[in-house]
Parts: C-alpha cells; sequence; structure tokens
C-alpha cells in the first residue's frame, strides 16, 4: 500500500488517534483503499506521520473492534470485507412526535388524587439527606430482590397493628406498583381462571387477560362481591378489595366473608387476592379487619401500596404471601431484583419506623373526613333529589343522579365546562343493567374551601334543582 | 332484647364505642345473641349506659359496615345471620420463615457490581435536597406514563451525544429494569419466535421464554453474533449485545453489523432489540458506535440502563422506540404508569443536565481502566499459561484458564477457598462445546491496591504456575 494520506491536524479539538481511524474507516467505506489491502505497519507509520505508536495502536485497535480491518498475528493488519454498510450520517430527524395529551380539568373529581398540602417535606428531605451518604454507599448495591429487610419489619408492623394482617417479613415482597406485583401473584398460581368484582379495576383486569388468563366478572351489591355468583364459575382465584370496593365503597359483610373463605378452602388450588388499597381513610368507627387476619388456612395473598397514603409517584406497592406459597415463589423469582430504588426503599423505612407515617395517616384521615363530610353535607343540604352511596371512607363518594340525560350525556357536559366527572360505566368489566347515572366524586385533590362551590357548579350545569 | 350487658370501661385506652363494638361483635359471634334479635334504638341504649348517641351510632355503624347487623329503615337494627365464622383470634405466629442467603466471599470477582469508591454523594443528595420540596409538591402525583419528560430530554441528548442515537424524547420510554422494560418490548412486537446471543444473559432467555415464545439461542464468535446462524432460523427479533457482547466481550464486527441490518429489513415484522447495557466503559479509542445510529430503516429498539454508569440500586431502564412503533406502544400500553419514582427522575435529570452525569462517566472510566489495566498485566507478566480475551471494555475481563481440573471444579475450588468466580457457563444458553474452563473476571467492585493479591490468592488455590 502507497496511497495512505491523511491531513492530521495537530491543533484540532479531536484527538490525533480519532483523524486517523475516521480518515482510515472512511478510506475504506469509500473503497478508496481495497479489501485486502495490508495497512502500513504501527512502527512504520508512526514514523512517516511523525507521531507515537500508541496513536497508532489505538486507530488500529478501533478498527479492528469494528471489524473494518483484521488482525493476522506476526503478519499484519488487512482490510476485511464489508458488506454495503448503509454508514450514510442519518439526518438528525428531532421533530417531535405528538404528544398524547391527557385532559386537564377546571375542577377535576379524580378519585385518584391525593391532597398535596397534607405531605411532611421537611421530614421526609431530613431522611434523604441523611442516607444519600457516603457512609451507605453498599446501598448503591443490588439489594434484596423482595425488597430492603428493614422496610419489610416497618410494613409487617403495621399491618399487624393497623389492619391486623399476620405475617413476618420474610413473606413481603416490595415492588412498584400492581401493574408490576400482580402479574408476579398470578405466576405463582396454579389457575388460568380468575374472578374480578364488576364494577372493579380496568386494569387488573387488563393485566389478568394479558397473561392469558380468563376473567369472570362478578358482580358487587351493598354487601360487596356476590360470593354466590363466584360459586357458580370455574375461577380458582378471586381479586378482591373488601374493605371497600372500588368503586362502588361496599364493604364485604361478615357473612360474606365467612363464606369467601370457606369457598377458598375447599380446593388446595383457590385462593383470594386481598387488595387493601385505601383502608387507611375510614372515617367512621375502626378500620375493617382485613381478611388476611381471618384466614386460617393459608388463603389470602394480601396486597397494597402506598400511592393513597402516602403520594402516587413513590411507586412502592408490596404483597404478603401466604406461607404456603413461599417455597414456589424463591423458586419462580430466582434472578428477579427489586424495582423499588433502595434509597427510596430506606427512606420509607425510617420514616415508618420513628412513627411517621402513623402520625401522617393521623393527619391526613382528619383531613380527608373533613371533605368527605362537607362534600357530604352540601349534597344532602342543598340536592335532595341525589343519594350517595357507599361507606364513609376513601377519597371519593358515589352520587346517584336520577336525570334526564344518560351518564355519558352528563358526563360530556360537565367535561365542556371543563370539569372532570367519572362514571361508574368506566369501571364495568362487563355490561350491568342501572337505570339512575352514577358518578364517582373524588375529594382528595379538591381545596377543602373550593368544595362547596365545586358541587354547585357542577349541579348547575346539570340543570339539578337546589334547594336553600 | 333484656340481656344486653357490658362493663365499659371510662379510663381505658380503648374508646368507648370500640369495646361497645367488641361486646356485640363477640356477643354475637358466640351467639349469646340470637340472629334477628333487634337491638336497643341508639337512644335507649345512650340513655340506659349513660354515653352520647354519638358512640352508639359510631358502634353500630361500624357492625353495619362489617355484616354483622341490618338496619332496617325506621324499624332498627337486627342482627344477621352468620355462617359459621373463623373469627377465633390468630396466634400472633410471626416466627421467621428462613431467609434465602446469597453467599457472600472473601474475595469477589462478581462481574456485576461497580466501584462504591467514585459516587458523587454530596452531589446527588444536593438535588434530592433541592428537589424534595413543598414547591415541587405536584411531583407527589402520578407523572407521564413514559417517564419524565425532563429526563427523557437528557437521556436523548446523551445518546445522541455519546452512541449516536438518533431519537426525540417521545420514543423514549423509562422503566425499572430490563425485568420490566423487555417484556414490554415484547408485547409491541408481532413475533412468537426470538433469537438470542449465546452464551448470553440468561434472564433475558427466561423473560422471553416465559411471555411464551420461542427463543433461538445463536452462537456468538470473536465478531459477535453469527448472523448467518440467525438468518437459518425463523426468528423475527433478535436480542443482541452488539457494543460489547456480554459475556464473550466480542465487538459485533461492521461486516455483520450491515448483515443483520440487511436481515432486519428483509421483513416487516423483523426487529433487532440492542441492549447496550455497557457501552460507556471502554478503555481504547472511541465508543463503538450504536447500531441504532445506523439504521435507516426504523428496525432497532435500543434499550439501556444506569446500573454501570451510576449504580444497580437506582432501577432506571429505559427504551428507545423506532417511530414506526409508537402508535402500537400507546395502544397498548394506555393504563401503565411509569415504573420510576418521580423525584428520582428529577434528581438524574438535573445531575444530567448540569454536566455531572459526563464528569462521574470520565472518573469512572479511567478508574475502570486502571483497574482493567492493572488486572491485565498482573495476569500477562506472572500467568502466562492464561488467555485473556474480549475487548479493552467494561467491567471484567475473560480468562481462559488451561487445566486438569474442569470449569465446575476450579469454581468450587475457588469458592471453599472465599473467592467468587463466574464461569462462562453460567451464561450458557444452550450448551456450547469447548475445552478450555473460562471464567468472567469482574474488577468494578474490587480495590485497586488488592487486584494483584486477589489475582495472586486465585491463581495459587488454583495450583497455576506462576513467573517472576
Amino acid at each position: 500500500m502507497d496511497m495512505l494520506i491523511f491531513e492530521l491536524e495537530r491543533n484540532s479539538d479531536k484527538p490525533l488517534y480519532e483523524q486517523l481511524y475516521v480518515g482510515i474507516k472512511n478510506a475504506i467505506i469509500s473503497k478508496r483503499i481495497e479489501v485486502g489491502t495490508k495497512l502500513p505497519s504501527k512502527r512504520k507509520l508512526a514514523d512517516f506521520l511523525n507521531i507515537s505508536q500508541t496513536t497508532i495502536e489505538i486507530a488500529y485497535a478501533q478498527l479492528l473492534a469494528e471489524g473494518y480491518i483484521i488482525s493476522v498475528p506476526r503478519v499484519g493488519y488487512f482490510v476485511e470485507t464489508i458488506d454495503d454498510l448503509p454508514y450514510v450520517e442519518n439526518e438528525t430527524n428531532l421533530e417531535p412526535v405528538p404528544l398524547v395529551i391527557k385532559q386537564s380539568f377546571e375542577i377535576d373529581f379524580n378519585p385518584g388524587t391525593i391532597d398535596l398540602d397534607g405531605f411532611p417535606f421537611t421530614t421526609w428531605r431530613k431522611y434523604a439527606k441523611l442516607l444519600i451518604d457516603e457512609h451507605n454507599k453498599d446501598l448503591l448495591l443490588t439489594g434484596h430482590p423482595q425488597g430492603e429487610y428493614e422496610l419489610r419489619v416497618e410494613i409487617a408492623k403495621y399491618l399487624y397493628q393497623s389492619r391486623g394482617v399476620v405475617c413476618s417479613p420474610e413473606q413481603i415482597v416490595i415492588g412498584s406498583g400492581t401493574e408490576q406485583l400482580l402479574p408476579m401473584i398470578i405466576r405463582l398460581l396454579n389457575s388460568n381462571e380468575f374472578a374480578i368484582e364488576n364494577p372493579g379495576y380496568k386494569t387488573v383486569n387488563r393485566i389478568i387477560k394479558h397473561t392469558g388468563r380468563t376473567v369472570f366478572p362478578i358482580q358487587v351489591d351493598e354487601e360487596g362481591i356476590r360470593i354466590s355468583d363466584l360459586e357458580q364459575t370455574t375461577a380458582n382465584v378471586v381479586y378482591v378489595t373488601p374493605s371497600h370496593q372500588f368503586p362502588t365503597g361496599a364493604v364485604l359483610s361478615a357473612t360474606r366473608r365467612s363464606q369467601l373463605l370457606n369457598w377458598a378452602a375447599q380446593h388446595s388450588d383457590r385462593f383470594i387476592i386481598e387488595d387493601d388499597y385505601d383502608s387507611e381513610f375510614r372515617y367512621l368507627g375502626k378500620p375493617i379487619p382485613s381478611l388476611q387476619g381471618l384466614d386460617n388456612n393459608d388463603k389470602v395473598i394480601y396486597m397494597s401500596t402506598f400511592t393513597k397514603s402516602l403520594m402516587p409517584s413513590l411507586r412502592v406497592a408490596y404483597f404478603v404471601l401466604p406461607k404456603s406459597l413461599l417455597s414456589t415463589y424463591h423458586n419462580t423469582f430466582t434472578y428477579y431484583t427489586s424495582t423499588v430504588p433502595r434509597f427510596d426503599q430506606h427512606i420509607l423505612a425510617n420514616f415508618m419506623k420513628d412513627g411517621h407515617f402513623a402520625k401522617h395517616l393521623n393527619r391526613m384521615r382528619k383531613l380527608y373526613k373533613k371533605k368527605h363530610e362537607h362534600m357530604t353535607e352540601v349534597i344532602e343540604r342543598h340536592y335532595p333529589t341525589l343519594s350517595i352511596s357507599g361507606e364513609y371512607a376513601g377519597m371519593n363518594i358515589v352520587l346517584s343522579v336520577p336525570h334526564d340525560l344518560s351518564e355519558q350525556q352528563l358526563k360530556e357536559k360537565a367535561s365542556n365546562h371543563g370539569i372532570g366527572v367519572y362514571p361508574i360505566s368506566n369501571y364495568m368489566i362487563s355490561p350491568i343493567e342501572y337505570n339512575v347515572p352514577q358518578f364517582l366524586l373524588g375529594f382528595g385533590g379538591l381545596n377543602f374551601d373550593g368544595i362547596e362551590n365545586a358541587i354547585h357548579k357542577l349541579m348547575s350545569i346539570w340543570d339539578v334543582k337546589r334547594v336553600n
């Protein structure tokens, strides 16, 4: 080879090895150097270009790594055959793809939001500051696949004291949310047929269906899911929200609890998934005890989340496995890594350990109770044609609105005036006959002082007759 | 009813309503009060017990909610039929289930760990402090399902500058790791047959198989995955690590890159998943450009993670979708919520935006380069019978150890002496014939000053002849 000529700029920003590498690469791509050509030895080229051998070495190593040249030991470097490479520079086509924009409302009765003013930022920040520190450098590495032991201890204590859930930290698995945890649970169960509440969580329906399982929607009434309907199906697993049915707000009655546990006890493959998503917020009397705590047959997989009790964006949820499923879990998820950042897990564990979680819950419970009472009062005092169902709990009421317009028409009318309301039909897994339009009205995200006006505005848009 | 007698303790920790509720509940469960019995009216009971009507009201509401009694409007409360309830108190059976204990070594050549001394805790903590604040209270709510826009902007910039990846933030989806993101990608692709590298990531094999797809392991040689073998299969999707094959360390050659892109271009259902897991760490020459940047046909789904470049425990990974898959993505994942906490996403976005990520990478690259050179030097100087393969990159070398003992025997021998080594057979998706035992020796987690002794200790255990 006698024609390898490059202009190397010694004062360029680009290092010499890179100039050399690019020069040879382009020569190969444009076929100015033919396939099979032997490149000059490193020593010769270094002499010729008056640069160090190391520079040549790096450039050659790069070409070698990318496959432009091959090395024949004790002979030298040769240009490799290269299929027609699409090495034309891509245009930097960065024009944005249209974003999926979520509708935003002036007044939003979204049942999924929380009150933003009650969060103890100062305390949370204190723990973040303490934990993100050199002396915790081990927390940079992968942690326990089930989640940090310290956090599982706190969750077990909390569950035992507040929810009557009996478990050890070894039974707890921490993850980033229902969407991530439910598929794991499904894998542990030897069942192709699942029953869920109707109306209920559509996401749960989608997740189960996506795993290829069959879903039987079971109707819910004032006492919660109808066990007699469940018994008519071939489902072996049922997903329920017994403490506060979502979205109707019903509490599973004592009789049905007993029936449900008995149903599960009848077959070794039968299990109950108890989602206790917002049991912290109950405004009258004691919390409803968990099904898990009543179960003597290792039949309940309890799951819950910090979405309502702390914040949706923290992405910490967990499930509690019956002991009978622990070995299956260990065998199935040998390669699994916990999806929750370790620093966050420790911030939360410390926050709970020092009593801040209990305090926060008490504070928020009072706040939501006030909002709930206020919303209920405003409606009962001024709009006697409407009726409220569901328990004194959670972040929303369920409102029945007898009207000439349909549920969908009412929703659209509200929406056109900048008000977000959430029809019960949004939560129907399969259609259910009902006559009166029903809406979930969330109050968690509304300002206390704005609740009364928000209700009046909505009712005036809907032409609902106001008294007083 | 004339026999409802409770002893209410006015000075107890338990509120009166709870004492009343528990008393009536136990009376119902133990059948001391018969089914159908009418409870005394609230007013009467309040008079009788000399407590407020509100207390009675709360206790009755609780019993009602749990289904022990029913309310007949304008008549009163009646004890409900209850099937034999297993309401016997559970023993608080909290004895721990045995923990799955990970083996820990005195010297661990684990290729999956990182250097813990280089992490900029002060800077990271600064951003945590700034962000966890009242004025960011909106970050408590659920964020964009693809991840925070600010972070996607920074990732897009970084990828374009460092990896030649051409994308807009709208094409990026952020999640908690490969285990969580890969199943999402699989759902977007219209393919039941996947090819993966062999040896390769066993976790990827498991994830794909778990979705019910068929996996074809394709052998890897010095030039990376063998495209001719891929072409023999019916797979439409291939998962590759072209910049630095895991675990062999090979770089996909220019010829094979071109062949691979051409293979993908031949059918509309064909796609390449490019996992660029540790491309930041290359110690000789420039980084190998990404396949995604070479592709003109929208055929490459690029994925990477901050596991190696920042920390494994942060749980932030992402993929970049070709524009052709964006509408499928939006239609498939309508209900999806990002699994990464929003505060962490913003900490990372700010860290990147202010140039700290680039600085950190440069610092760590120097550090790992020193460790890599040192480990290589020690082996080459003292153990001429061994040979090192793979590129000057990543966090581990691949060492061939000609020996009378088998790979497994060598591993056990090291393990018995407290040294963790990682045989190449650990990464075999299906068996491959090879004669000489090979091990991945990671240096990321080893102290620089300990590397020489660690190697000598291992070789002395293995009876490998030392010179000098």
